[in-house]
């Protein structure tokens, strides 16, 4: 099934068209692209030598062959003003991107760009000419979105509704493509400014949070228990914690105190979240600036994981989950999933992320069922995060990215035989950009940070997971000043 | 084993000797009402016609014959004065009732007192004279303590530590006689003023918290977190919450929210707080002028009652307690226990007492147990508080008493068969005060607040606990305009 994407030119239908077919694992292909490699000449020249005309029936020509195409397919953005072609595409999924002509004139330069030889300032003509015929198709408003939130939006018109859910005893988690669309008749949900921009259309009435590990604080707590109390919230009614760690952090700490514990459901929409912290019923919030140190053990009452919230990420934050995600193959030994799949992690192939989400709450329910109260087994998910914390709070640096660092840092210090190392430390220097990967601390600071963690059990001895091999992490205790 | 009770006139000897045969089924035996028996005779008589040598003498003879009694013996004031009675004194457990001369002089009148013939002030010297011969022997200090409270510190005395665990899955509960003793050697007691006065000399460097349901709120919630953080409190510490049911309940919130839960044990002081807060795992605090909205379901780690700290309750908050207990046999079918024991438990009988918390504890956790979160069964303990509660805010009047009037006015419109109904009325008449019990409340006042109970599902209707028979309550939903 082709599926085009239409819209004035510099609206991204190229580049977000391809990052598209690499998440669908799909063909691309780029009308205009193909009118060049049969014409052997480049568009403006095609224009200049035959005319227009002449163009825009190679350009027909072109889009009846790809009719056949299981393909995302970008289009000239004059393509509509033929009858036979808006005819052709009306047919099919078509999708027109829309972004104000403001921020076209700020991305596009007029190479390559035949209609705008006499200046970018005829694109306001263009636009008027062609506004009506745009909208016959179905309308993706971009104006406010980047290039991932932008392919995120994109997506949610062009995938289909599917849920599976992962059986386990623990948690009940239902992994659900387009899931966070069956809130649009929900109440009473809490989100972030980031969520509730990018996702804000399913929400009826949101109340939205900051963005941010700040939100998680007393003083926010007592304005949602005055809030719940306004609304009369029953212990029946369910409250939605829709966002990442730090919103299901809050919520769930909110859902598991008021009245004693009320239906409490989350849309974990961040990759760390739904790997890591909307899984094992911790939650948390912080108080006199020390983290998670108020909370509660309680398992949500539903978690619902929609992979393709993940899309809208900016690059720092899907690597903090992939690299969560792989401390978690590390533990378990499957670390292929990783290893063999690199590329396809950095482009976000839709399968492998959903792969990933599936491996990862499968793991992590596993060792968590096991000791749902973080007494023994448990704590071997610390792995890299006594190095990572101390460096987070160092460098300020976002905590995915520092547990990076730390596995890193661990490794290095106790890790395992030389084959594992090398294949963990290779994955690691591909996710984690250069300088974070690179950066050298100061060891005395590193000390005193890692001598005031809370796993800390008598003078220097911590207990810390290390790796003996990939598939056997195991807890030890150590004495720190060996080390450093 | 005879008991000795010695001290300056004035000092309770009598009074408290009394309370304390019956709370430990004991015989009661005055010296001075023998030596009036034997001689026949008014003290003052002896001491006008005879002398006081030969009165000396006399008492000897009662005192020698006494050593042999299992008692509660309550002696003249001057019976220290002679050597040989002191040595008799020191065989066997002899308690100096402390209390000093500036209280003394307030409470006695110089009746039947031949020593103060020639004026109170006289007290002065007769305490000069005799305070080095009373210090051989073992003091309380009741200088700060009303007679309850001076009958639990005489009793901390007289009885044998003594403990036994009520055995079940669901909570362990160790019942255990002079159990806040083993507090001596514990830090991180959180204790009320009232407990604090009477038991202090048990605890190191208590954390103390106001009187009362005040103190359930989250500016303290907050400030026992800074403590806790303060004193560096790590998950294995144990934190005490030791008092009635507003300590446990605040503190149980902090060790179950404080690091996701660090170990709790609960030192209930109250019959209310043994037989029903500490029991079952629910804690709270309160929000917004709403009792009890904020809190979580945590099992304390250990719960001790130690029967004996009732004894210093206030009658009316013995009552409380009582009601509550009454409330479980209405449920269980037991009533019998109360009805058969109406006297005992008004003269606070030891024995009955902890039979009462023993069936108490026995009764409220298993029908806990089988609804844990308190979503369908665990509500028929709801017994009396729909109409309880709405007259409690309605008239201040204490909790347990609110809800004894709340059992008779269900009973009234709801209840059961006429014979059960007399028995649960006959038996709450005696214990709730006749001002309360008889107490009239404004129809549409009362109507106003049950129509607000969080109980109410739609409307006027309302699930509520009825008695079919004792033994036999179940939740029905009512309409409550066809009764009010």
């Amino acid at each position: 099934m082709p599926i085009y994407l239409i819209g004035m030119m510099g609206s991204g239908k190229t580049t977000l068209g391809k990052i598209l077919s690499d998440i669908l694992d799909k063909k691309f292909i780029d009308i205009d692209t193909e009118i060049e490699k049969l014409e052997r000449k480049k568009i403006h020249h095609i224009f200049l030598q035959k005319g227009e005309e002449y163009f825009r029936d190679v350009e027909t020509k072109i889009l009846k062959k790809t009719e056949n195409e299981d393909a995302i397919i970008s289009t000239g953005g004059g393509i509509i003003l033929k009858k036979e072609n808006r005819e052709i595409l009306k047919k099919h999924k078509t999708l027109f991107l829309y972004v104000p002509i403001e921020i076209l004139l700020k991305r596009i330069d007029t190479e390559n760009r035949p209609l705008l030889k006499n200046g970018k300032y005829k694109l306001y003509d263009i636009w008027n000419k062609r506004k009506e015929l745009y909208e016959n198709f179905k309308k993706i408003d971009l104006k406010n979105f980047d290039i991932y939130e932008s392919t995120a939006k994109i997506l949610y018109e062009i995938c289909e509704k599917k849920s599976s859910e992962i059986v386990n005893d623990f948690q009940k988690i239902i992994f659900k493509v387009k899931g966070i669309e069956d809130l649009k008749d929900k109440k009473n949900i809490f989100t972030s400014e980031i969520v509730n921009k990018i996702y804000g259309n399913n929400f009826i009435n949101p109340y939205i949070l900051e963005n941010g590990e700040k939100i998680k604080n007393i003083e926010n707590v007592k304005k949602i228990y005055l809030y719940l109390i306004k609304n009369n919230i029953n212990k029946k009614d369910a409250i939605y914690g829709v966002g990442g760690g730090t919103v299901t952090d809050l919520i769930g700490f909110i859902g598991s105190t008021f009245k004693r514990g009320i239906k409490t459901i989350f849309y974990p929409t961040t990759l760390l979240s739904q790997v890591d912290a909307a899984l094992g019923g911790k939650n948390a919030i912080n108080f006199e600036d020390i983290k998670n140190i108020i909370g509660t053990f309680k398992v949500p009452d539903k978690v619902i994981i929609d992979p393709l919230t993940v899309i809208s990420q900016k690059n720092e934050n899907y690597y903090e989950g992939i690299i969560e995600a792989f401390k978690l193959a590390i533990i378990d030994g499957n670390i292929s999933l990783f290893l063999d799949n690199i590329k396809k992690i950095k482009k976000r192939n839709l399968n492998i992320i959903m792969d990933i989400i599936k491996f990862s709450v499968k793991t992590k329910l596993s060792i968590v069922s096991k000791d749902p109260f973080d007494n023994n087994i448990r704590k071997i998910l610390n792995l890299g995060h006594t190095f990572g914390h101390s460096f987070e709070s160092i460098t300020g640096i976002s905590h995915g990215l520092a547990v990076g660092w730390g596995i890193k840092k661990e490794i290095e210090l106790f890790g395992p035989n030389i084959k594992d190392k090398k294949l963990i430390l290779d994955f690691l220097e591909e996710i984690i950009p250069e300088n974070i990967y690179n950066m050298n601390i100061n060891i005395n600071k590193l000390k005193k940070f890692i001598l005031h963690d809370k796993k800390i059990i008598f003078k220097n001895q911590i207990t810390i997971p290390i790796i003996n091999t990939v598939g056997n992490v195991e807890l030890k205790k150590i004495d720190i000043l060996n080390y450093l």
